[in-house]
């Protein structure tokens, strides 16, 4: 499985798209938003750049896409009326593989920016969007040309599944089962990938530079705890059944695996202080249920993503389809999709009904060191 | 009819898209290749940058689209060998509006990259792509901060049908029986555009920047004239024909305009000198035959686009077919499209079998002025 060609979340905007099944990383953004607030704002009266660039990097595609962007700008331009500052100029940036569906941004963005410039009183600087397709475990920008850089439930996504992780029989990702050789490896790749993304980070931010970057981690120190684990454990559970009953062969299962690192705060803490480019500024855990209606305020948001709450189940089923599905087309076939995703809704309503199911987010605010 | 939302060349990779029907646009880069080449390497030897911004304007998505970055990239390389400079960086701006396929192009890249790396003895300087979507009858980039601009084929665009040409009866574009008003609404509406284009690109472009535009014009000074009229002419016979036998309503043809401008040279070179930003370093007319298998020589390109030949009349209707359908579809809807086409192609290989069918091309090199 070649990562970069398979990794992308479902496009368009059908009921299995993600742009309709992302209110767990709309929530997680949400919950994120006071620590971009502080990193822009320090950023923004410390340099009082004329020209903002701003790059999202796994920015997917759907309603989160343009909400980080506006809400960065929205703080700036506040600030520069407090201060009586001429607006800047703002280059965002938007990021993914080459897979993601551009086309669905790109054609929301002209109302997007009118919207934007009624929102703001007395209207908001020039904005350039434009969209920078590839994998971020590489250089996507020129040297020293970005001031801020987002990502939010992005990096916890591998470059590749690592290799040796032959005999991680029966699950697809981190599990209590998993032998000590796929812990080592999945945690092996993590340090390799995110060490490869401060470098290339550190070269593309200009000096005083933020990053807030937002990954879905977790609390435990142990790698195979419930924690980062228990949501893709679920699903090897669905696709365990089907191997049972003869729907999927064994080794089918056996050889997937998803490429995917939840890390512990310290072990992001860890790879930053190795790579030396930047200052830690925070470092924060945060939780949100994996039914993210079940917490969530209607008020802030448009009412009309609220039209369906239906089944947690149901919901956590879409939001892991909308985000795993290529994968699993990629290595299974079409064909088994409709009823794996029936099986794992089930099993998902169960366990969501008897224990406090949540997704875990490490968050760290970082400064690019002169 | 809003030109932003519905102009757009057919996007994927199908028998009517526009990546398979764009032998003509090919033929024309290719004939115009000598005018970059010389742009390229003056504006290269008078600044010696560092880092060269290069962006293609309407640069559709198919084997066209990156042909022009690839080009210009190797020529300079070669310069960069023989004076033994280090390569610059590129950073390429693919723009078009936000209807074209993105995606498409976006998931060539990484091989186009690739090719592009082991086609330059000694490999390329680091290239960063980008998709910047939106017009570019407005600002799309930010103040001088690009050196090199092209666009081909894409400048007889107007931005929206000219006002005023409610009595263009039977025509979809200027031709023969075009009251005079309209004549006027059309060329007005190519001079606000124009103006405004230039405006934007002075703003954009260093000083000293180039760039390099070629239109689908015209050599004879009548805006009526066959020369930039008569592949729409016969297009509106063949509506005409279906208004005549009761398939389409009388009303629909005459209320359906192409928002189009073929120039002559001396149209184009009077809005540059009306704008006063830029030099005119050349300015030239060449011809291409509406069926660009013509006039081919074969060894230029891979041989697998030659592979079906076909007739005359199909490629001249495939070709206009992945531009116009769009906006045909928008205007006549879905159902009377295969009909158009069919009935257009009798017309084109009658026509083509009778006479020296061709487009022309007008080209014209500008400096940015100190």
């Amino acid at each position: 499985m070649e990562v970069a060609q398979v990794l992308h979340m479902n496009g368009g905007v059908g009921d299995a798209s993600y742009a309709n099944n992302s209110l767990v990383q709309q929530k997680v953004i949400s919950l994120t938003k006071p620590i971009r607030e502080e990193a822009i704002t320090s950023l923004y009266c410390s340099t009082l750049s004329r020209s903002l660039a701003i790059a999202d990097l796994g920015c997917s595609s759907g309603p989160n896409t343009l909400f980080v962007a506006s809400e960065l700008i929205k703080t700036v331009e506040k600030l520069c009326r407090k201060l009586n500052h001429k607006s800047p100029e703002y280059r965002v940036f938007l990021n993914d593989l080459p897979g993601n569906d551009f086309n669905n941004i790109f054609k929301s963005l002209d109302s997007f920016k009118k919207k934007l410039q009624t929102e703001v009183a007395g209207g908001i600087g020039p904005c350039y969007f434009s969209g920078v397709p590839g994998s971020f475990y590489g250089r996507a920008f020129p040297n020293q040309s970005l001031h801020f850089v987002h990502s939010s439930y992005s990096l916890q996504w591998l470059s590749k599944v690592p290799e040796g992780v032959e005999n991680n029989k029966g699950n697809i990702y981190l599990g209590r089962t998993s032998p000590s050789n796929v812990v080592r490896a999945y945690y092996d790749q993590f340090q390799r990938d995110f060490s490869v993304f401060l470098k290339c980070r550190a070269e593309e931010l200009v000096q005083g530079g933020r990053m807030v970057l937002t990954f879905l981690g977790r609390r435990n120190e142990d790698p195979c705890s419930k924690d980062g684990c228990y949501i893709w454990e679920l699903m090897a559970t669905a696709l365990n059944d089907m191997v049972s009953q003869g729907i999927i062969k064994e080794e089918e299962v056996d050889s997937f695996n998803i490429p995917q690192y939840t890390p512990s705060p310290s072990e992001v803490k860890l790879e930053v202080l190795k790579e030396g480019s930047f200052a830690i500024n925070r470092l924060e855990v945060s939780e949100v249920n994996w039914n993210a209606f079940d917490d969530w305020n209607a008020l802030d948001f448009e009412s009309e993503r609220f039209e369906s709450i239906g089944d947690g189940g149901y919901n956590v089923a879409q939001c892991m389809r909308a985000v795993a599905e290529p994968m699993l087309v990629s290595h299974f076939g079409e064909d088994i999709i409709e009823e794996v995703f029936s099986r794992y809704q089930q099993i998902l309503a169960d366990r969501m009904s008897k224990e406090k199911t949540q997704f875990f987010n490490v968050t760290v605010l970082l400064s690019r060191k002169d």
